[in-house]
C-alpha cells in the first residue's frame, strides 16, 4: 500500500475488555484497511482490567501485530466503591473461553488508559477515533482529566445501550453502560461526537452455526483462534436467548467505525439512569414533544443513535476479514 | 332494556381527575350500554383532588346522573411530602377548559374513595372493574388496605405509562405514573388483573379538527358540553405536539375497559423507577432473555400491557355515542 492510502487510514484506538466478541472485534480491526489501530486501552467488564490488559496483550501477539501499544485502564468504576459486574460467565473465568492460552510476553505501556487517550487526541486533533467496547469508564476520566478531549478526540464510536429495548443484564440495563452508569452519562452529555451502537442493533446482527463452521473450514490464523474460543459465547446464547447464534455486539460496532454506511441513526440526548432498578437504563428523547418544563434532557448535547444495521454486509465483512488470514 | 341484559351489564367504578379527556371518558362510559358506572372516584392530577371531586359531581349533574355516588380520593401521593404536579396547563385552571361553570350541587359520599373501592369489591367479588385515569394513589391505598382487593376487584384497566417510547411529563415518564410511581409500582405488581393502556398506545388515537366539528353541528348535550371546554385541549396539543388534534386518553382507556377487543395486549412484568432522571418510567420485561441473575422484575405477577388499538373504532365509538344524546 502506498504512503498516500496510508494517509487516509483513519486512525482508531480500540478501548476494550477482551472479551471473545472483542477478541472478535480487534481481529476484524487488524484486518481492515481502512483504519490504522493505534493503540488499545483496557478496562473491566467481561473480565477484570487486569486480565483485559493481558488478554490485550495476547491477542495482538496471536496477531502478530505486538507494535500496538497496550495501556491499561481503570480498574474500578468512575465513583469507585461500586462492586463490578464482570461477565465471565459469558466468556469464561479467563475472558476468552477457557482455552489456558500461555502468558504474554508483551507489558502495557507505562502511560494509563486515560493519559494515553489524552495524549493521542491532543497530538492529532480530530483525527483519532475511538472504538469503546466496555464500561465507559477510561472515556468519563478522560473527558474530566482534559477539557478539551470532548473536542480533540475524534468520534467514539461505543457499544453501549438498549434504546427502546430490554436490557440484557436485566430487563433495564445493557451490560457495558450497567458497569459504570454514572461514567456513560458523563460521556453522552459530554458534546462528544459519539455514535451509539446498542443491543437494539447488535441483536440484529447473529453469527451463526453455518457462520461458524466457515470460519472452521479455514486453516486462517484468526479464523482458527476464534474456532477455539467461541464455544462457550454459543453455550452461553443458547441458554439465554434459546438461539442457534451469537449476537457480534463488538464487531458490529467496531464495524461501524470503519464504515459508518453500514448503520443508519438518529440524534438527539440521551441520559442514562444511575440509581434504582433501572440503573444503567439509556433513554433517548426524540424530540417529538415540546415539554412545558425543563427536563433532564433539556440543553444537553445531542450523540448519534444507531437505529437500524445491514447485518447481511456486517457478517460478510467479519467473515470476509477473518477469512483472509 | 329487561333485567336479564341489566343483569350482564359490566360494572365499573371510574377513578378520575377531570379534566376535558376524563369528562369525555365519563361521558362516553354514560352513553355505553355495555357498562353500569357505579361510581366515581376522585385523585389529583389534572387538577388538584378537592376540584377533582367538584368536577365530578359537576359532569355528573350535566348528565342528569346525580344517582352514581362520588366518593372523594387521596389528596396525596402515597408516601407523601411528594410536590404534586397538577396539570393545568393541559386542562385549564379549573380542570374544564375554564368555562366558570357554576359549582355542582352534589357533595361526595362519606366514604373516602379506598373504603367505596374495597367496599364494592367485597361485596360482588370479581365483579367490579375500575377504570383509572388519573395517578394511582387510590388503586395503591385500596391494595394496602385490604389483602384481599387484588383477588375480590376485577379487571383495573388504566391509563397510565409509557412502553418503550417517550413519556409526556418528559422523555421518561408519563404524567399518571409520574403523579405517583411508588403507588404505580405497588399497583402493577400487586397481582391484580391489570391492563395497562399507556401513551404508546392513546399517542394512535388521534380526535381531529374535522371530528370536533361533528360534535359542534350536534345538538346532543355532551356534544355541546365538550366544544366549550376542548378548545384549550387543542391549543395545548398544537403547542405542544405540533398536531392539530388531540389524544384520546381517557376515553381509550375507557373503551378498552368496555369493550377489550379494541386492543391487543401482550403480557409481562412491568415495574416503575421510583427515584432519579427517569422517575416514573414503566419498564416491561418482554422476557425474551433468561437473565444469569435474579432481577427486580423476577418472580413477580405480571400484567396486561396494549399494543395495538383499532384508532377508527375508537374515535367512532366516541363519535357514535357522544352524538347521541
Amino acid at each position: 500500500m502506498g504512503e498516500e492510502a496510508a494517509n487516509v487510514k483513519k486512525k482508531i484506538i480500540i478501548d476494550t475488555d477482551p472479551g471473545i466478541d472483542d477478541a472478535m472485534a480487534i481481529f476484524v480491526a487488524l484486518q481492515s484497511p481502512e483504519v490504522e489501530v493505534i493503540g488499545l486501552t483496557t478496562i473491566y467488564g467481561n473480565v477484570y482490567t487486569t486480565l483485559a490488559t493481558r488478554n490485550a496483550l495476547h491477542l495482538l501477539e496471536v496477531a502478530g501485530r505486538t507494535d500496538i501499544p497496550v495501556a491499561e485502564g481503570s480498574h474500578v468504576t468512575i465513583t469507585k466503591g461500586t462492586k463490578l459486574r464482570i461477565a465471565d460467565f459469558v466468556h469464561g473465568a479467563d475472558g476468552l473461553g477457557n482455552q489456558n492460552f500461555p502468558a504474554p510476553k508483551g507489558k502495557p505501556i507505562e502511560q494509563s488508559a486515560v493519559e494515553f487517550l489524552v495524549e493521542q487526541a491532543n497530538l492529532q486533533p480530530g483525527k483519532i477515533s475511538v472504538v469503546a467496547l466496555g464500561p465507559l469508564t477510561n472515556i468519563a476520566l478522560a473527558i474530566q482529566r482534559d477539557p478539551g478531549f470532548v473536542k480533540n478526540i475524534g468520534q467514539i464510536v461505543l457499544l453501549g445501550g438498549a434504546f427502546s429495548v430490554n436490557g440484557n443484564v436485566n430487563p433495564a440495563a445493557e451490560a457495558n453502560i450497567f458497569g459504570d452508569p454514572d461514567a456513560a452519562d458523563i460521556v453522552f452529555t459530554s458534546g462528544a461526537d459519539i455514535l451509539a451502537v446498542g443491543i437494539n442493533v447488535t441483536h440484529q446482527v447473529v453469527f451463526t452455526e453455518a457462520d461458524r463452521n466457515r470460519l472452521a473450514q479455514s486453516t486462517g490464523k484468526f479464523a482458527q483462534y476464534l474456532c477455539k474460543i467461541l464455544g462457550i459465547y454459543y453455550s452461553y446464547h443458547h441458554d439465554a436467548y434459546a438461539t442457534q447464534g451469537v449476537y457480534l455486539h463488538d464487531p458490529t460496532a467496531l464495524l461501524a467505525a470503519v464504515n459508518p454506511s453500514l448503520v443508519t441513526y438518529t440524534e438527539g440526548v440521551v441520559r442514562v439512569q444511575t440509581t434504582g432498578i433501572t440503573r444503567g437504563l439509556t433513554l433517548f428523547d426524540n424530540t417529538l414533544k415540546r415539554y412545558g418544563e425543563i427536563t433532564e434532557w433539556s440543553n444537553k448535547p445531542t450523540v448519534k443513535v444507531a437505529v437500524t444495521v445491514d447485518a447481511p454486509a456486517v457478517v460478510d465483512m467479519v467473515l470476509e476479514r477473518l477469512l483472509n488470514s
